[in-house]
């Protein structure tokens, strides 16, 4: 192996030494052999920035210079490339785009810059003909990115959708397994470390549609739009909802979407039913996996661990190894930052939330009276709604009010809320009707 | 998109324009735009060589230059990608190495070639600087080439196991869902269109095999050696054991496996028992699913159409925007072919099939007489092989011979061998016994 003699080495810097950045730390320590066989060049951490320093001492074990100013770590001429696993879309913006500036190649796992910033961010690369990698950002350990950036080329993509939040995944299988309610699963989540004291970005679905307006300018060769994805958490999910359609052949997942359809581009997060026999809807716990459709490749799926220390670090890793392989190639060669040339991005619209098409699962409140069952099918069929599965569970002794379960087969949103407002009207129909979207993801 | 102006188009020429080359000449033609938008150039099929004639007039439509002299296409100056779909280790060698000497790069879906003649092939490719590109010789449409050569290169890869013959995935599937024996499964394959009129180098393993010697010198950085490969078939397998696998929760697949040891490499294909709770075990009909492990990232899973004309062409058009995208780049900066450094491949020594460790399930056929259990579990236990689980269905009325069916924990080959031997030896132990492996993959 004389070409490690022979081979300049890759010179990092690392911002942020924390789980992730602890992760990659070790794992570029722990394969280095092995990462300089495929690279072609060793890979070297020559600088760590923490605010802790005490922490990046102990994890670096005094074998790499640290410091508490990564600006200094930006500005350092002798660094190649710059891995950024701050967060957040302050500090991280501005030491991204200025080492950008300083002609840097980035590598980092933040999501919520990519999806926010990332059109600035990669427009500045550009300029400076350096690139940035941000496999990390979506899926942890899944090389989606890769694959929707160069595997899946040859393919007009039709749809994706991922499971991409594994705090959501995890409360949504132990509801399901256990009988939980959402609050007893998530305090059972951040017991174990699956969810943040503060869980709101990960259960209202936020984070999940940073990963998705990623996810979908790679698929479409669209900008990124995250304002324009259509949220909903899983705070509202209940439990007699995700035991129905258990009961029905479903299970409940947080789904991130992103459809093609003629009139533009759906993107939205939300609980959806999905049908027990896709593999999909088999992954459980904090694992993550995707589904994507292209039309010659059929639908592929990636399944693997979405978060934690090492994961991110094998993606973080990846990217650098790629950095080193294609460094020196010139820019135009390069993979493009979103998968489509950057004069070839397309200004497909996006369809607002009523105009998207779904099935539904609708949980209609009754009173246990003839003719209700007539009243409801009649509203439905009025409006072209079809009825896939009608189901109404026996209601407990001397209950007056009982569930009814409908499916209905795919139709425009607008449509099912219209019906929705005129069900509600009905006397015999109590409170609210609860509505969940099914996607079979055939 | 004026880049489209610019930039000169990528020249192909089509050897064999059968089912994956009509499907890539198709695929080209109808997403030509989304192509060229993520390429950055135009790929344009310039010449089509086929013995028919007629048909390769068919597919093109008279849009494209045809001959049925392929030497002619690998001998034009004026082509610069190759795209060998001809099959076969004679003919399509000749072509391939000849055209690599010619300077051109070269896409093959060709896995017997790769497996059996890749080192001299990427050798001869490396000595001129052009590219070979193989990812739709493994898995049809997953895109397992490209994740094993640059996704992974964080990872020490511990193991990988694949459904990679779908062929076989659907005779096994059809065996355990409608209690098929494999001949009539195989019937139904070949009716279908899944299995060829002579099934041989499907049912026997090879095909599997040609795979699996693909990944495991991508996963673990060794030669391609597939004569080192240990390879059993589907034909043995008996439709009961189908079934009493199913009640243990099992689910029997025909499996390509590598996986490090500390004292070499096990490269194996076979049929398998796996715990319905894995993925994997769940990947039925002719779909295609391969399971990594790398010592960073988890266990990833991989699904995906590993067949037919489309899915394949999938995989060979994004191995020519892979080229169209590195092409001009230096030869040095590319991904290596086999994802080590050419300089930096292990020659890390392939386990002998009795050297191997699994789990075992064996279904003994015994006399039904008091202290038949004993003498067996006796057998077993003077060899340390620990006994997971044991059942001994109801023998039928009047019957003298009953199943018993025991798995065992982890054990050398070797071992469960000799017991085997020393069990048979019984009196009360009728005919051969029934080994089959077993696999957690946990």
């Amino acid at each position: 192996m004389n070409m490690n003699m022979n081979m300049k080495p890759v010179r990092v810097g690392l911002l942020g030494i924390g789980t992730v950045g602890g992760g990659t730390y070790q794992v570029l320590a722990r394969n280095h052999g092995e990462i300089t066989r495929r690279a072609g060049r060793p890979i070297e951490i020559v600088m760590v920035a923490d605010k802790d320093l005490a922490r990046a001492r102990e994890v670096t074990g005094g074998r790499t210079q640290i410091t508490d100013d990564a600006f200094a770590v930006v500005n350092d001429p002798d660094i190649d490339v710059i891995v950024e696993l701050i967060g957040g879309c302050t500090v991280a913006r501005e030491l991204v785009l200025k080492a950008l500036n300083n002609g840097k190649h980035v590598v980092t796992a933040n999501k919520a810059l990519i999806a926010t910033h990332g059109n600035a961010i990669f427009a500045a690369a550009s300029k400076r003909g350096v690139m940035v990698g941000f496999e990390a950002a979506v899926a942890g350990g899944i090389p989606i990115i890769k694959v929707m950036r160069e595997a899946l080329t040859a393919n007009r993509i039709q749809w994706l959708a991922g499971i991409i939040n594994g705090t959501c995944n995890f409360i949504l299988t132990e509801m399901r397994n256990h009988g939980r309610d959402f609050k007893a699963a998530l305090a059972d989540a951040q017991q174990r470390g699956y969810a943040e004291a503060d869980p709101t970005f990960d259960i209202e679905g936020v984070d999940a549609a940073h990963k998705l307006t990623i996810l979908a300018a790679l698929a479409f060769g669209i900008p990124l739009q995250f304002d324009k994805v259509h949220v909903e958490g899983i705070t509202q999910v209940a439990r007699e909802d995700v035991a129905y359609a258990g009961a029905l052949g479903y299970r409940v997942k947080l789904l991130g979407l992103a459809r093609r359809r003629p009139e533009g581009i759906e993107m939205r997060v939300h609980p959806t039913l999905i049908p027990e026999t896709r593999l999909i809807a088999n992954v459980d716990g904090v694992m993550n996996a995707v589904v994507v459709r292209g039309d010659a490749v059929g639908p592929l799926l990636f399944y693997g661990a979405g978060a934690g220390a090492q994961p991110t670090a094998s993606a973080v890793v990846a990217d650098l190894v790629d950095v080193a392989r294609s460094m020196s190639a010139r820019p135009e060669h390069r993979v493009p930052h979103l998968a489509f040339q950057p004069d070839a991005v397309a200004d497909v619209p996006i369809l607002p939330v009523d105009k998207i098409e779904s099935a539904y699962y609708l949980r209609i409140t009754a009173l246990d009276r003839p003719g209700v069952l007539a009243d409801i099918s009649r509203i439905l069929a009025d409006r072209d709604i079809s009825i896939e599965a009608i189901r109404q569970p026996e209601p407990a002794e001397g209950q007056q009010q009982v569930p009814v379960i409908i499916l209905t087969q795919r139709v425009m949103e607008q449509s099912i809320n219209e019906a929705i407002k005129h069900l509600e009207s009905l006397q015999s129909v109590q409170g609210p009707i609860v509505r969940l979207r099914v996607e079979t993801l055939a």
